[in-house]
């Protein structure tokens, strides 16, 4: 029980040098990456901590996001550029979800040796991609060598004080609302499920699944208006997140099938057996955000803001769970279908 | 290429019911961690992201630490409360290094199904021991399951304005210091590799390697007197960190081994060939402090503070490198070689 195989614990002695490695690849991720110290940011990567100061009347926001190897992806199926975009992107949509903006990030790469080259490149450059896109600097991180690739990020973020949007605000009578195509990256996903992510006429479909945008913007404009009851992003599926929010604010929801805002499903992918609805429901990582509103501030949500489409779902209802008025007029409970990583198998 | 086994695909739609898994595996986290908001975290566990109030006239003190199964530890050979414990205490150590006060940090735990048991329980107590002794509050984090063990540890401190001390600072002439017993860690490790730690007489030198003890009151300390003109934590090893030390300083260092606080190496692990220069010099895990203080100020660092011994053990010199000065008067140069995750085999 107290055996150790030698060969895979960490602290062995070895002659390394520390030009060489672990400090040399710290080195090219800060490159890399948008590193640069400046006002706020008093130290930056390279020392054992980052030192941030404070703006003045701004509260903190801080998330921790993991994406893994044979988890949350496929090193083999999907571009690696995608793979650092989307970790980065993910994290900064739990930012997103509380209305706050985007400013510092921690970056704890753990890869195996063959993917230190030319994959780590590609991965660092997607991760920049979403860094300019949406303002973040490299504050810190770790590395460390792994068998699988995993990409832990922590994002830090600048609020208001008192104007973050939590889950838990949502009131009987306000109305429930959901930005973008709900389904869209599920649908993404989809196509590299049945082999037909290498075909360019599916390629602009794949977007949503590899480089999801989180509404920043609008998350921001809503926290500073005041208008959001409640918020949270859609990541494991409206089913599953909307009886989260609801659990939180503990009240029940009606939403109606014909408002969802569905991704359109190509007629070769219908035939193949891919619904809109089940996608709309239930697909995840759409990194869009999900918010209540309450009903006398309804009227001021526009249908679009910064290119975001809004859409207005149902409205938030006393007691528990989720109750679907589907199309042709029949109402039914829907189940939190969406993913969840320690759940049982159905 | 882009064909994607289905069974490792992270979205899949698979009935779960979001009380079952996920949500509840959150609840047993937030349950056994220190993690009840306060004045300054207003929004903890549970929501998408954490808010913090900052306080007055401090900056923000932020690290992120990775404890990887296989890589860092081996499951089956050390206990699962001095994982959890060990997570923690490790990346406080990197806030204790800049001399700041801990206060919040982020959980993020990937496991496989089979340690959400008892070992996940006795990993929580080990982690909750660390929070309660270093004054931590649990303000969120993330769940996965994953083939490994994973803990990305991120960790926030506190520190007044321009007060953290940077590894950069060192300047020749000034005065080396360590505390603790270097290469106590290692020698707990050699221990477990030679399978003696199932043997009670050793039980006391595993500490060091199981619960390490980041000197986080002297660091506060050395941060409000102004001491200290650079200072780090010593996790890869003497050689290694005062390489790195010097390296951000722009300069060289002068140390003599008769002078270096070393672990005491009882006969019976000498006789197997256990040596106290290497583990002092090369050992890693210590997480003491390694730090630098003008001459003219070096008298005003006590031999103890706060229990914690403190040793001078050399100077700064300009130039590049590190000279060590033996027993024998002789010197040589001290190349780093301590733990490097990416560095080559010697």
């Amino acid at each position: 029980m107290e055996t150790v195989p030698k060969a895979t614990v960490r602290m062995n002695s070895k002659k390394t040098g520390s030009e060489a490695g672990e400090d040399a690849l710290i080195a090219r991720i800060r490159r890399a990456l948008p590193s640069r110290p400046g006002a706020q940011l008093r130290t930056g990567i390279g020392d054992d901590a980052a030192v941030i100061r404070p703006a003045r009347w701004r509260e903190w926001v801080v998330s921790s996001d993991a994406l893994i190897e044979d988890v949350h992806f496929v090193a083999g199926a999907q571009p690696p550029e995608s793979v650092g975009y989307k970790a980065l992107a993910r994290a900064i949509s739990d930012l997103s979800a509380m209305g706050a903006r985007p400013r510092f990030f921690l970056l704890n790469l753990a890869l195996p040796r063959e993917r230190i080259g030319r994959w780590l490149d590609e991965c660092l450059q997607g991760m920049a991609k979403a860094a300019r896109r949406f303002g973040m600097t490299l504050a810190g991180g770790d590395t460390a060598r792994s068998r699988t690739i995993a990409l832990n990020l922590t994002v830090l973020g600048e609020i208001a004080p008192g104007r973050a949007i939590l889950r838990s605000g949502a009131r009987p009578g306000d109305r429930i609302f959901v930005t973008g195509e709900l389904g869209a990256a599920q649908l993404g996903l989809e196509i590299v499920l049945r082999g037909l992510a290498g075909q360019s006429r599916w390629r602009e479909l794949l977007a949503a699944h590899n480089y999801p945008e989180p509404p920043i913007v609008l998350g921001q404009w809503l926290a500073r208006r005041g208008l959001a009851s409640s918020m949270m992003d859609l990541s494991d599926g409206l089913s599953t997140d909307l009886t989260r929010l609801c659990k939180a604010s503990g009240v029940g929801a009606r939403i109606q099938a014909s408002r969802l805002p569905m991704v359109k499903v190509p007629r070769a992918l219908a035939e193949r057996g891919v619904e809109a609805l089940p996608l709309a429901l239930h697909g995840g990582e759409d990194y869009q955000l999900l918010f209540t509103v309450p009903a006398r501030l309804a009227g001021r949500v526009p249908v679009k803001h910064d290119g975001v489409a809004i859409a207005e779902i149902g409205e938030i209802v006393r007691g528990r769970g989720i109750e679907l008025l589907a199309k042709d007029g029949k109402s039914g409970r829907l189940a939190a279908e969406g993913w969840d990583h320690f759940g049982g198998r159905a």
